[in-house]
């Protein structure tokens, strides 16, 4: 058995971008993007890759450079996912709601080699490069700007958001084949999916789908804002079989004003992630003619880890049970090795009752090969062989995990991660301001939005604006608190958290 | 980048193993299989299988050893491909269709430590292990006899064998993974399907659905024959969903009498392979309520390695079109590297008209690891990093592949490889035939039978009906040639084939 030969015929390694070159042999003259009034088909896909994988190189691009990006769901991201990992480089989207600073830490961290960035950015990222010279004394990246292919169409809306900045999550073309198999494998995505770019790829590689369309000789309908009458249209105009969002692109769709709407003539299926979708809002929108199936994630695991797979004994169940199954997170997905909810105490496996909470933990090849340069936080998350994802969770009897907590103090408003620590500290620069503590709140749009409780020095009268007005200074929009509830105390932990 | 940790949380082989354990997990109370009256859930089917695997260790088997059995598609055979791999061992198993001397040169070639026989063999196992001792002087293997859960019901017909004996071909965990992956795709096989063993698990590990239906988390209904009342009763018995056959199955369907039909009220999905359909066949097995999908594969591929996918336009076509377009072999799966159809004078891959030929070509992780104790074929097959198949076949335009012949001399009746080397050997044995040479003939039911030009020693007066009846002494019945013609002279090429 020992003796047999391991040759290229035999032995590849597993990367998507065969997903391209097999999708240009098989699909050669299907479209591959449609963004306005632009067409590519999977032939000519292939060929802006490649040739833009050779300027890479031809710029001194080498193995590992890494290649940022700032820009929203137009045709070149989609490009960068092939050409960038063809060239040997290490493709960094940045979520284009971040500040200029904290994508300035984005680029120092990263070392990024060259920065592209679409024209509807440049303000930004100037500044951005600003910072990262003057207050990091970095070099510059050279800088690539992405002219539109057409005409930009609005504001941006609605967004999700796994990741934990300023942490840089490293994948594998192992991890990513694998994830992008397992997320068309549990969606039961067909061939030949028309699908809607209304989830950032800057998202966790817009889970997985910037791959996973050309795997499945599929249409990518790309668009530049997440609105309601964008999406409506597209679907209308292209016949969209499939799309992802978060719950908060469920509501977008439900809020259109009646010029905006078109009727849903087939089924569309929506892959929701970012947080669970409450009950009432699967039913709604499912009216509308949406399908929903609900997946959870996290970068760390390459998107997507678990799906909550339909089962058809549900379909008698009464509506609001069936929401209720659905809203749970999940089954492990098919090329996870394992899933497991772990007890804090000893480790071990909780039992199966729905009740019994512990620590979700992961194992495969599809999770991260690590945070980049951060052996600390590596040594944190990866423990005996599994990756702890730090949220809380529960197993029911039927093997479904469901989500009860996160361990991690993250707040998700509208989709994206907030940091409760980053909120703190940015409220404690105010030299008025003694302790801070910031929590979820429940919001009726966005989830759960960021609530600070806030010590002030006995000789201040800041108001609740002006603490805001301070934050609004320091942090992104979407990371200012809503409400701050001056206190004289906060309750802590025998240890002072 | 090179120092993130590689640990058993993000790096893990990839094994069909954990399809079994992950539906123990997730689907823990459905039923994963049926047969007559018998029925194990996955979480009965895995504990079975980790006994199984259990024993074999306690019985000295080590890893790489080797485990035969020689069974028809009963529960037992299923468990094996998981319990055999599971020990570390290596699952062989062999084409109940084989006459005795066939299994002996099996159990030899493969130094077989165990012998499962299912009680139906027990009499050609018996005959087998005697030439084993006899002519072989091999040690016997341990030998275990299944004994039957249920009842056995009836003759067995049409099965499908890609398998050139007496090549041992040795799979991967990786390649049996990453094959099941891609025809789950390639076929768009939900969650939760019913699935007929209507095809041997001994043909390639039944194109890898052993260990699919577990990925999916279905149902499998074993039965012992493949009989038109065995099909149509379970298909109404248990709502079947998804099946495998050759194109002799779907004969045997058209051809059942009234009393053995049943109304199919739900579409059956049926992968077809062996041999392409026949249109008129094609569109007939539709009209009853199959839905049949053509995929193209090989022993040494692990099983289908092209499928053709079905695109929507082709609802366009007029039926008797749209039957030819399925009956090609189709696009390459979805974990293969690359396929390709080369010339022969110069390796150079054709150009997609529909008409130039070259050989088929494969490469990819799921392509076998390589024939045991055979280096030379080994060479043979494995050039330049691509796997050669020895089909012959054109690319069309839309970049499907259609084979157009065969390099190998191998005749394909009714699903089963013949080859015509073999028979030609057999023929020659007999003292007064001076030459032979063996090729397919049409056939309107197996697709093709041997046929054999034999020149005869000039004082011979034998009969085709000698040459016959010397044939079923020396070869497995389905190899017998239909038609033996005495000839004065073989064309040769000018190095005398």
């Amino acid at each position: 058995m020992d003796n047999l030969p391991k040759c290229g015929a035999n032995y590849v390694p597993l990367t998507p971008l065969t997903f391209l070159t097999r999708a240009s042999n098989s699909y050669a003259n299907r479209t591959s993007i449609i963004y306005a009034n632009i067409r590519f088909t999977w032939r000519e896909n292939h060929e802006r890759c490649r040739r833009l994988a050779s300027s890479l190189k031809s710029l001194n691009i080498v193995k590992n450079d890494v290649v940022s990006v700032l820009a929203p769901n137009v045709p070149a991201l989609l490009e960068m996912h092939f050409a960038v990992p063809m060239a040997g480089a290490v493709l960094n989207a940045i979520n284009t709601r971040l500040d200029a600073k904290n994508v300035a830490l984005i680029l120092k961290h990263s070392e990024a080699k060259i920065f592209f960035i679409d024209y509807e950015y440049i303000d930004k990222a100037k500044k951005a490069i600003e910072i990262l010279m003057s207050d990091f004394q970095m070099p510059i990246p050279l800088v690539v700007v992405i002219d539109d292919l057409d005409s930009p169409a609005g504001i941006r809306l609605g967004e999700l958001e796994y990741e934990q900045l300023p942490k840089g999550v490293v994948y594998s073309h192992r991890g990513a084949f694998l994830s992008t198999s397992s997320l068309i494998l549990g969606w039961e995505m067909g061939t030949e999916p028309v699908y809607l770019w209304s989830l950032s790829m800057f998202h966790c590689n817009g889970w997985t789908f910037t791959w996973g369309i050309a795997a499945r000789g599929g249409t990518n309908i790309c668009i530049r804002n997440t609105t309601a009458q964008e999406i409506y249209s597209n679907i209308a105009l292209h016949k969209v079989t499939h799309m992802c969002a978060a719950p908060i692109v469920l509501s977008i769709i439900l809020e259109a004003k009646p010029h905006e709407q078109r009727r849903i003539t087939t089924p569309v299926q929506v892959l929701v992630g970012g947080a669970p979708p409450p009950a009432p809002l699967l039913e709604k929108i499912e009216r509308v003619g949406f399908r929903v199936v609900h997946a959870y994630g996290l970068t760390e695991a390459t998107g997507p880890a678990l799906i909550c797979e339909f089962q058809a004994n549900w379909n008698k169940l009464p509506r609001e049970e069936q929401a209720r199954l659905k809203a749970r997170q999940g089954l492990g997905i098919l090329t996870l090795a394992d899933v497991d909810v772990k007890e804090f105490k000893n480790m071990e496996s909780v039992p199966r009752d729905g009740k019994t909470a512990g620590e979700i933990c992961l194992r495969g090849s599809s999770i991260m090969k690590g945070y980049l340069k951060n052996e600390k936080a590596n040594s944190e998350v990866f423990k005996n062989g599994w990756f702890f994802t730090g949220d809380m969770g529960v197993i029911h009897p039927d093997g479904y995990l469901e989500i009860k907590d996160r361990s991690k103090d993250v707040i998700i408003s509208g989709g994206e991660n907030i940091s409760s620590v980053e909120v703190e500290s940015a409220i404690l620069k105010h030299p008025y301001v003694v302790e801070a503590s910031v929590v979820a709140m429940p919001h009726p749009r966005w989830g759960e939005s960021p609530c600070a409780f806030v010590i002030l020095r006995k000789d201040s009268n800041l108001k609740e604006s002006d603490v805001i007005a301070h934050c609004r200074k320091n942090l992104p929009g979407f990371m200012v608190p809503k409400k701050v509830q001056f206190v004289e105390e906060l309750p802590k932990t025998g240890t002072g958290k």
